[in-house]
């Protein structure tokens, strides 16, 4: 329930946590971009050779002997480049505190990546907890023990692809509360 | 912009659209339960022994020798009972088109539950698809060719999954819409 008096200094008060919300939208989305690119970077550029190969006989790991990381490279990719186009939108949203359908379009978008980005890090993950531990049951060997910096790698590169997860997490509903209070 | 003229019309108007989309939410959310259950069912009730174990040496295939199929199940079920609870609100926003917070409060709840039935399904599809196809470079052989039955019924436990994820990245839009119209 709205007090009746001082409708206008109310609405002003309206857009000034709208206005906060849309400037913590801009931030956690930056922040997003930095954690996509480091993890697709992270995971792109992994490649490990052991100490002991020959010229005829070369024991070598690297992202892309699993499909799986391939995926989660281009995932990180993708999600970072909408990342990047959708900053002018939220800088839109920050200059115009009511725009509505932009917002839902941005839910509908974020929604979108929100889904691509948990398929790449949580598939990565499975394979790098595999990695780690193997599994006696179906005789798949951990591999962790020879490629040990290729292991360290790809198990750093998981951090920033779900710290981008979770940004996402915060940034569906942030946009939702934003269009319940324009209301 | 709206018309100027018949402004109760283009109200009664406005409420039976989302009152449409409400509908095809409670909808949605059924679908999902149903897709999420058989998922969780049938991943948790995969078993097979192999015709020619002996009583000294068992050749079995359960879905719980791999953790990652356990999460899968545990993200799939807790989902199934969050959208079980989540049907009488579905339905107050079928009476109560207008109500904008409880909508809010879904969008949050919708995101968080995306993620953790994405990251169980996607998690999953990872190890299926090592079971299928093998890694040559880590040396995990595929075990699809033994336990033929077992694969298929984990690929299969996947479909219900993967449907629940599509049905959530269009519920939580489509709040968003209907958040975006009330304004």
């Amino acid at each position: 329930m709205k007090p009746e008096g001082e409708p206008i200094h109310q609405e002003s008060k309206e857009v000034g946590v709208s206005g906060g919300i849309s400037i913590l939208e801009l931030i956690l989305r930056i922040i997003a971009i930095i954690g996509t690119l480091g993890s697709a970077v992270a995971m792109g550029t992994t490649d490990q050779t052991l100490p002991f190969s020959t010229q005829a006989l070369i024991f070598q790991a690297q992202y892309d002997d699993i499909p799986t990381f391939r995926f989660f490279v281009i995932a990180n990719a993708v999600v970072c480049g909408y990342l990047a186009i959708s900053l002018p939108m939220a800088i839109y949203h920050i200059i115009r505190t009511g725009a509505a359908k932009t917002r839902a379009l941005l839910i509908l978008l974020d929604t979108a990546m929100l889904a691509v980005l948990t398929a790449g890090a949580s598939s990565a993950a499975a394979i790098v907890y595999l990695a780690h531990k193997g599994n006696a049951s179906a005789n798949w060997l951990a591999i962790c023990q020879q490629y040990n910096n290729f292991c360290k790698r790809i198990t750093g590169s998981l951090i920033g692809s779900f710290g981008a997860v979770f940004v996402f997490v915060l940034l569906v509903p942030l946009s939702g509360l934003v269009l319940c209070r324009l209301r």
